[in-house]
């Protein structure tokens, strides 16, 4: 039976649906920002970020507000406390488009990827993108097929991530301990954005099955 | 009056300090193994990190079976709430002295941590330290000055970290790209601990206050 109380896990359903959104757009943005030295686009990422924090606040919110008002039962609360941990996830993912958006801004007008880098730059975005667009679908649709694909989809990334790595250790290498520096923690932010997308991830296929995916 | 809720809570903050203990440990075992190149303390590290979250799991399920049972009101439930939060933070701070006793395992027998760095990086070991105690007292008093100083000593881990970068981009860095790489690395694990301390302070400056700190 549908309640007033189901309307409400609804509309945290739909912010939680929101905020991926936003940070999907934040990610790509900050990946053009970052392979165009694009200052308008990072500055806009950075800006919204503050949009993404404001509606974790609020969800978070609702979330307890609901739980002290309703006093759910057991599977309704366990919905409640796994919404307050996927946006805390998301928020954490919002807060890494920032930090690429940042590096961005701070080699600007300069461009913060050497051109040896721009592939595999575009392609961790792509992943991150790809994941943020699968995980969407798995949160509206309870989607535990696709789920389990975000595993292999980070897989990508980390392997990826070595590319990355692997070219700035190569004997071609010819942009200084600097940029290393920063291609590093580029890939760290790319990285844990998909650590994050199999985090909420795993959390959905639990909520659906009642068992951890084991991939 | 006192019943059977508040002694269970009283068991949930137990574990949580347990927690922070075994963090703490973690973590000055891990700087040490860093430092020292120490293989076997590198390996205790690793292996104790599973129990913190065997820990966290554990402790979850409780907190959740109690919000499930007890339906607590307001302040309680927000306290159950926090405790959930917390764990995770403590959880993520144990994965980061685990990330760093990695780091000795992957450069031994060789020292990960070349000579220039060893005063830097101990610092660091000294600041978390110092963060993770004071979180201890913070979490076992709900000691409002102590929750503040945390974001004193964040600053410190900051500036060190700073230090730790301007090693890496000076005339006299001789190590090449590769430890550049490993040092980048261990500095974020060193900042994203002290990022999460602070978190669980101000969790704590909040349920006692009811305001946001401002520092």
């Amino acid at each position: 039976m549908r309640n007033a109380f189901h309307d409400e896990l609804d509309a945290i359903g739909a912010s939680l649906l929101q905020m991926a959104g936003l940070v999907k757009l934040a990610m790509s943005d900050a990946t053009l920002a970052i392979l165009t030295a694009d200052l308008t686009v990072a500055e806009k990422v950075i800006a919204a970020d503050t949009v993404i924090d404001d509606i974790q606040h609020d969800l978070d919110a609702r979330t307890i507000n609901l739980m002290a008002r309703q006093q759910p039962v057991a599977s309704d609360l366990r919905t409640l406390v796994t919404s307050l941990r996927m946006s805390a996830d998301l928020e954490r993912m919002g807060d890494l488009a920032d930090h690429v958006a940042k590096q961005a801004r701070m080699r600007y007008p300069n461009s913060a990827v050497p051109a040896e880098l721009i592939p595999t730059i575009t392609a961790m975005g792509s992943v991150a993108d790809k994941l943020i667009d699968k995980l969407s679908s798995v949160m509206e649709h309870r989607d535990t097929v696709r789920a389990l694909e975000i595993e292999n989809d980070d897989d990508e990334m980390d392997k990826l991530h070595r590319d990355l790595i692997s070219v700035l250790l190569s004997k071609e290498w010819n942009y200084g301990v600097e940029t290393a520096i920063d291609m590093t923690l580029l890939g760290r932010f790319y990285e844990r954005f998909a650590d994050h997308a199999v985090s909420i991830a795993r959390r959905v296929y639990f909520s659906v099955t009642g068992e951890y995916s084991t991939n």
